[in-house]
């Protein structure tokens, strides 16, 4: 039997002695912050304060006489040694006969019971799911309680740091003017109030910038807008002088972010309120929910304006876009060439190579933080979809196989994200078979011109065909939007081609930018992917209709070593040489040393 | 000024009498049967008798003081013609400022006004959003009374023709098999009714076929089924002694037709009723809502489960459907060579080479009838979308330019359906480029291989991107379903590309047949259309999961003449090369004439 975990196994009496006392029967800890945040600060990992794991995705549930934790397939083996001793029995998500959390709660939960958690943690749909599901039972909720408050007494500090002020020239377009357009959708859905909590939204809105999510420039925030105002909420250390005086003048009233719900709670409601339930938290959603009844108005859940207005770039946001992601290439190549020459000679690992590219980074002027840990994976561990080399548990990177490195950076101008896949030494012919099939995926969905009207469902296939015509499939989508300095990940438009019934789908538009990554995960021996970020641009516009296409913003040279001819046709190897043509034009003039030049010249040579 | 049209205007007037008599105000007449079908019998042309037009798709509208009639584009000018002196006002839809009709009721009608029609012959949809637009109005409704019973005296009959029952070794599965089968989905669904209104599946279902829709081997029918009782509504005349006792033998209840709406309004409900509002009437689905109201059951609105078992063929359905497409494809192949051998020598029009092609099909053995009136049409008459050729207005076809014809037939055994356009003299280099991309794009698409998962969304731009590369579009679907021995355009799947919110969309299965049919239009110019019919098959299942593919059932020469390889990639020619080879090998065997055999081997050699 495994040693008793006398740590968590105390967290755990005294978080049940609050549960009582606050006559909750069940209470969940899930895995997010109050904006459901790509990144949970310590501050929000209360999960692992009551069990232990720490994995990405995990939920607590805890009685007086139970707890059990529920992950995912990625993390099971994680869990359960991570939960030794601790008496959390591990329900692994999605294997047969383990029922939900709602599936649990509703044959366990008796008549009369009071199910409890942290509204402002779970999402709407979420909290909806567990009152749909237990609706055939006489459940009670406490929703606005949180119990770790009382608990968890060396919890750290939610985070707190300052706030900066972008430019209107930096970004395009002026607070007021984005307001303008916000303020004329707020008509159309005929809302005199709106309620946002995506983060990002609030930063691209604003013009503001903050750092309390991990890699993500954004601080945390509300904000509250109706036709003659504008209410931002932040925690009041955030706001430095230069940020007080830019709220001054453009007419954004302050208050402190802790008073968003006494806000909304009292707030005169004098007409329908918009508010985007995908984007808004369990707590607040049902807070406004019950307001707008009382005040016999609408609270209209439509999609948060501001999404497709930050995704479509503005000229000035794709102006710099285009420069910051020319410079990053440059960077980019430098590594490429770094790795290749130094490998095998001198001490290199998967963390150490990534320390290298990121200090290449942050050396660039306008670097503010790398937009996702990079990810440095040697030979097989690159066919895993989570692997994270660390410091101390990192392969060495011999000269043999491929070194897979995804990453990026936030700079002021812009957000990067690239993956490329290098040779290190010897590769199999299967590797090459499966390298040229993934950067032909790549090219094909980068060249391919298509009508407007079409979405990420409609392309996808391109980047897919190389590989389903070999029978390989990779398990993840084909793009992400990408934020202008904001998330490495936003939406509202993706590629991917999985259908699921009413799902939300965006049209492909002019000024937006998408990440084009195919790849090839072969478990124990290889993982390949190749990612470019694209920009969706007009190609032609006739009788038909208007065609788009996309214009690569990422040049940096795609293993040759790596590529078959045989799998290729012409067409295919047309598309490749026109773009290491790019590569060279676009990148050799920033390269200073001659050796990498010539080195550039080769690597990006016509085949 | 126009001849007054004292026919039409006699013929409103009578309405107008019936209209006041019952206390209606406006009346709505649309182009429907009770069934939604393809194509309406002359018993349903009220629209037409009443204002003259008589083109596919129109609407007329009539208040004591006030008709109108509302058509699409392909139909303005026919129909300005057509009702030249009736005082029947045109309403060109979708032309800026027209309203449509809710909203033109919505602006007329006054508050205690009557609004009526045959709620018979309005879809559901249809009549809920009169309802909805209407809604801010105190405007009754009388949906039960079809006014032209009283006026049209000579008005024809009800289609009424000889049912025939199909032999369980015929269908694959008995009527047992199908009905246990949608039992277990109502149990599924919780209901223990089921509605079923859509003629093609009443006959799927049931293993009978009837001739009551031009180009439809369907009987007008209504099925009600429980657990223990299977009704179906069919005009008593129909019942021959054959299907009688066929009936009696599998415990299929008779009824007549004429009988459906006093049973629904009277039958017992001892549960939730399961009825598709999609394929309901609203009279019968605004029947059956009061009663389940009344009942206190529910009515559930779900597809119909006959729709996706009737979409998926079983074997001996696949079996058969393979062996009809061979012979059918051999008359088209034929009809191919006696069109290129005599055209330019003997008289020919558009009319006479379809009668030709429709009388070869004619003599094959178990030909029942074409699947859907054959289109011929020559030269730029091929780019008019709805052209359609009669005896009396039919292009002469000369040795030059092209033949486009599309066609097909329902035998024992299958229904077919199948586009050639055929070089009949000189064509141009643009003609040349456009055909070569059409034909690669039905290849590409016949050919692609693709995860288990996918709808026509996914893969519908197979069939698109050397189109779109070139900067054309076809404003049409890619694909239809196909049934068996029943229509010629059935769903749930299609290939389409184009997003709308909310949009139903069928994920591929093996079994499911389609139909691969990209085309360009040049108006004034030429049309090509290439049509393939596909059947969905597995490829392989490996550790990614299901790939499917595509079998051609469709094997007739695509016209070399117009091929200009410089436009295809090597895959391309081994792709029209392979099908080349298919198309001789299955063809030839079932020609005797040795000039023709010659002939096709020339006309699918490889190129």
């Amino acid at each position: 039997m495994a040693k008793e975990n006398t740590v968590i196994k105390d967290r755990l009496e005294k978080l049940r002695a609050a549960m009582a006392k606050n006559g909750i029967d069940y209470y969940i800890m899930p895995t997010s912050d109050y904006h459901n945040s790509e990144y949970s600060a310590d501050f929000f990992k209360v999960r692992e304060y009551f069990c232990g794991f720490d994995g990405s995705n995990g939920t607590l549930v805890v009685s007086q006489n139970f707890a059990g934790m529920w992950t995912d397939g990625r993390y099971f083996i994680q869990a359960e040694n991570q939960m030794k001793g601790t008496g959390v029995e591990l329900f692994m998500m999605l294997n047969p006969g383990v029922p939900t959390i709602a599936e649990f709660l509703f044959d366990n939960m008796k008549d009369g019971e009071t199910l409890g958690f942290d509204g402002k943690v779970i999402s709407t749909s979420v909290g909806e799911n567990y009152e749909k599901k237990l609706s055939g039972k006489a459940v009670k909720y406490k929703i606005d309680k949180d119990l770790a408050e009382d608990v968890w007494t060396d919890r750290p500090a939610l985070p707190c740091h300052d706030m900066y002020v972008l430019s209107d020239e930096l970004c395009g377009r002026s607070f007021k003017e984005k307001l303008a357009n916000v303020r004329s959708k707020m008509r159309e859905f005929g809302a005199t109030a709106h309620l946002l909590s995506k983060l990002d939204d609030i930063m691209w809105l604003t013009n503001l910038r903050g750092s309390d999510v991990e890699c993500n420039p954004v601080a945390l925030a509300y904000a509250y807008i109706t036709f003659d105002r504008f209410v931002l909420f932040v925690q009041e250390k955030e706001v430095t002088d230069e940020v007080r005086a830019y709220c001054d003048k453009v007419g954004i009233e302050l208050k402190d972010y802790h008073e968003v719900m006494n806000f909304i709670s009292e707030v005169k409601l004098d007409g329908n309120v918009l508010c985007d339930k995908r984007n808004t938290n369990f707590l607040t959603y049902k807070t406004l929910l019950d307001r707008t009844k009382e005040a016999g108005v609408l609270l209209k859940n439509e999609k948060d304006p501001t999404e497709i207005m930050k995704a479509v770039k503005n000229d000035t946001e794709l102006k710099n876009i285009r420069e910051v992601y020319l410079k990053d290439s440059v960077v980019l190549t430098k590594f490429i060439y770094w790795v290749k020459k130094n490998v095998g000679k001198i001490p290199m690992t998967e963390y150490t190579a990534a320390e290298k590219l990121d200090g290449m980074r942050a050396e660039l002027p306008g670097f503010i933080e790398l937009s996702f840990p990079t990810i440095s994976a040697y030979k097989s561990n690159a066919a895993m979809a989570h692997y994270e080399a660390t410091k101390d548990n990192a392969a060495e990177v011999k000269a043999d196989g491929m070194l897979l490195v995804d990453s990026g950076a936030t700079y002021m101008g812009g957000t990067t994200d690239v993956t490329r896949t290098i040779v290190v030494g010897e590769i199999s012919d299967e590797i090459k078979k499966h390298y040229t099939a993934t950067v032909m995926g790549m090219l094909n969905l980068a060249s391919s011109k298509f009508m407007e009207g079409c979405t990420g469902r409609n392309v996808d296939t391109f980047a897919r065909m190389a590989l389903w015509e070999m029978g390989i499939d990779y398990n993840h989508g084909t793009g992400h939007g990408i934020g202008y300095m904001l998330n490495v990940h936003e939406g509202p438009h993706s590629i991917r081609w999985r259908f699921n019934e009413g799902m939300h789908e965006a049209v492909l538009q002019p000024g937006m930018i998408v990440s084009d990554e195919p790849g090839v995960y072969i478990e124990g021996s290889h993982g390949i992917r190749i990612e470019n970020i694209v920009e969706v641009v007009e190609r032609e516009t006739n009788e038909y209709g208007r065609f788009l296409g996309f214009d690569h913003l990422t040049y940096a040279p795609i293993d040759l070593e790596a590529i078959d001819k045989k799998y290729m046709q012409p067409k295919d190897i047309e598309k490749l040489n026109n773009y290491h043509k790019m590569v060279y034009e676009k990148v050799s003039p920033f390269i200073d040393d001659e050796d990498v030049k010539k080195w550039l010249k080769e690597a990006t040579r016509a085949i």
